[in-house]
């Protein structure tokens, strides 16, 4: 039997524009370890906006057979040379009901599951068995649909801390999904949590579930509170999901000073404190601004990404990671959406400024079985 | 016997300004792993200027009570507050004769000494034995005057990209004495080298003792050499002097470009390729810009300085990195001075004007001796 069904396409083309489209894909029957998925919910990530939208120009989106096309600015053309001309599917992870599995994946048949490859905004999917999770008991599909790439970034940070010798973290546009998850797992794990969040509403958030530490970048007094906090703390290391500008910068300078507190002698090499800044984020796409001469010269920014920590990580640590999801999806990781949507919906240009615009506490969900 | 002489200081003040100026510095009998050397040669570094001048604006320089004295401007004081009202010798590394040794260090004296340990503008300098290195027969003083820094740097590149797993380097200003000590020891250990220098006179320097990637940062095609240098020699490591603006991202997004012409599926994570960009000197005091979208997710920018590297390196990779300057010292390690002055030369408004430039080709000796 096959299954035929809509799927979100995103392509760049060679004269500067990005389309958005739905195509009708047919699968047919699934391989001894595969099943074929009835996708009933998936997240509207950060990370998914980065494929489906690349660096299209928002404000120049027009309606085009049946689909949305958008200018690429001519400076940002440059990052989409690689994917020009592919059709391609879009959507990290999600959650639904197996409705065909193949001959070693018959346990499956009828279960609900969160999967994670790719693709996800889609009517049926079809996975290796790997890729897929049964849910708990009682779990909805919603409760599923983000299983993976904030639970598992979060638990990533906490390990990556841990892997890297560093006793305390800063996390910037904390507020979000990813930034409570990772507050719960620090409260539960004892790990002192420098929280940065751009409004009075989000630090409420944070306050809420237990946030000791929880700056507000927009106070006249931030850069001051920022070095007590680290001081007092003693982070080394810093999770930023901003990127554009100068935030980082500032959290590195700031763990400089924290650490020049308890110089005994002057070096113009600046102290001994390595300091990281992983970016992970691109909530601001600017270029990266570095005031490094407030650093010292034992310091490290880079990029953070799921995938190659996995690797990194190994089997048994990603093991106990995914473990820990299941056993706490509806209490540490539990995600909150604003607003379902069906897969054409996406394609509404209303519809498509508001999860575009990636305001705090708005998350959207994508229900393709509507 | 106790030794009296003029030593060279630098003062940053509350008031925002820097003073330089002789003082009368006295040194008493050396202990019994000691050595008194009367100091004939003492380079000026970058990293020297670091600490003479600091963030001091030269346009400001003013004659003060036998010294000078400058402003700092004050966006930059936050850098200084560590060393405020301290009177701090200047001056890494150099080279004298030993005129008085401790009882355990009787086979020195008077034998001709390399020497690391700061606080070489001075006419004696008492150290302990380890820190000095007998030279090699026939060697003068200013053949011996460069042999830390330059030299032990250059090879700590070429052990870092070993360590870090990189095949091939990238340089920036690099017909400088260190770059032109880079290039001879990556000819002889067939470590392929992208030299990126800003004007044809310094790209013939390395030409003339064989290099063959040169590349000349103000040419209009210079973008696309770049990334065909990294593409030919598969560097993934870059070390850059300069610091400042958007030359190390250049290089950073020249690798990333190069890793996407071997790429067969498309990734909007990017290339798998690991990118390091290590800052190394500050020839441009502007912050760094990073154009991060255009690296994927796999790459690190960090600070690189020569103690914390043989802190990580070991005792036994310094050795072997020490005994290969001493056998190269004329050859591999030689430096160039363009001009010899004396302590108080170096106060003169105008011979400061002159070396503070940095101009390539140009370095200047002190002789305390004079």
């Amino acid at each position: 039997m096959a299954y035929t069904g809509k799927e979100l396409r995103s392509t760049a083309t060679e004269d500067g524009r990005l389309r958005l489209a739905l195509e009708e894909v047919t699968l047919d029957a699934p391989g001894a370890d595969e099943v074929i998925v009835r996708v009933e919910a998936a997240p509207i990530n950060p990370s998914d906006l980065g494929l489906l939208l690349g660096p299209a120009d928002v404000a120049s989106m027009a309606q085009a057979d049946g689909g949305l096309s958008f200018d690429i600015p001519e400076s940002r053309r440059g990052g989409v040379r690689a994917r020009l001309g592919q059709s391609l599917p879009v959507g990290n992870e999600g959650a639904g009901t197996v409705v065909a599995a193949g001959e070693n994946a018959r346990a499956l048949e009828g279960k609900r599951v969160g999967m994670l490859g790719g693709g996800m905004y889609t009517q049926f999917r079809k996975l290796k068995t790997r890729d897929v999770v049964p849910l708990p008991e009682g779990a909805s599909a919603a409760d599923g649909a983000s299983m993976f790439v904030n639970p598992l970034t979060a638990l990533g940070f906490v390990e990556t801390m841990r892997m890297e010798g560093h006793k305390a973290i800063v996390h910037t546009a904390a507020a979000s999904n990813l930034g409570q998850m990772l507050q719960k797992i620090c409260l539960a794990d004892g790990v002192p949590l420098v929280n940065v969040v751009r409004s009075e509403e989000q630090a409420a958030i944070l306050r809420d579930i237990g946030a000791t530490h929880v700056l507000n970048s927009k106070d006249a007094d931030f850069r001051q509170r920022l070095t007590d906090a680290i001081a007092a703390t003693e982070a080394t290391i810093a999770f930023d999901a901003i990127g554009g500008g100068s935030l980082g910068s500032d959290i590195v300078q700031a763990m400089e000073q924290a650490a020049n507190r308890n110089m005994k002698e002057y070096s113009r090499y600046g102290s001994n404190s390595f300091k990281q800044l992983y970016i992970y984020g691109a909530l601001d796409l600017a270029p990266t601004t570095l005031n490094r001469l407030a650093f010292g010269f034992q310091w490290s920014v880079g990029g953070w990404l799921l995938t190659p920590f996995m690797q990194k990580a190994g089997g048994e640590v990603v093991g106990r990671m995914r473990q820990r999801v299941v056993d706490e999806l509806t209490t540490t990781f539990a995600s909150r959406y604003t607003r379902t949507i069906g897969l054409a919906e996406a394609l509404d240009p209303e519809v498509l400024r508001a999860y575009e615009r990636k305001a705090t506490g708005e998350k959207y969900l994508i229900d393709p079985s509507r």
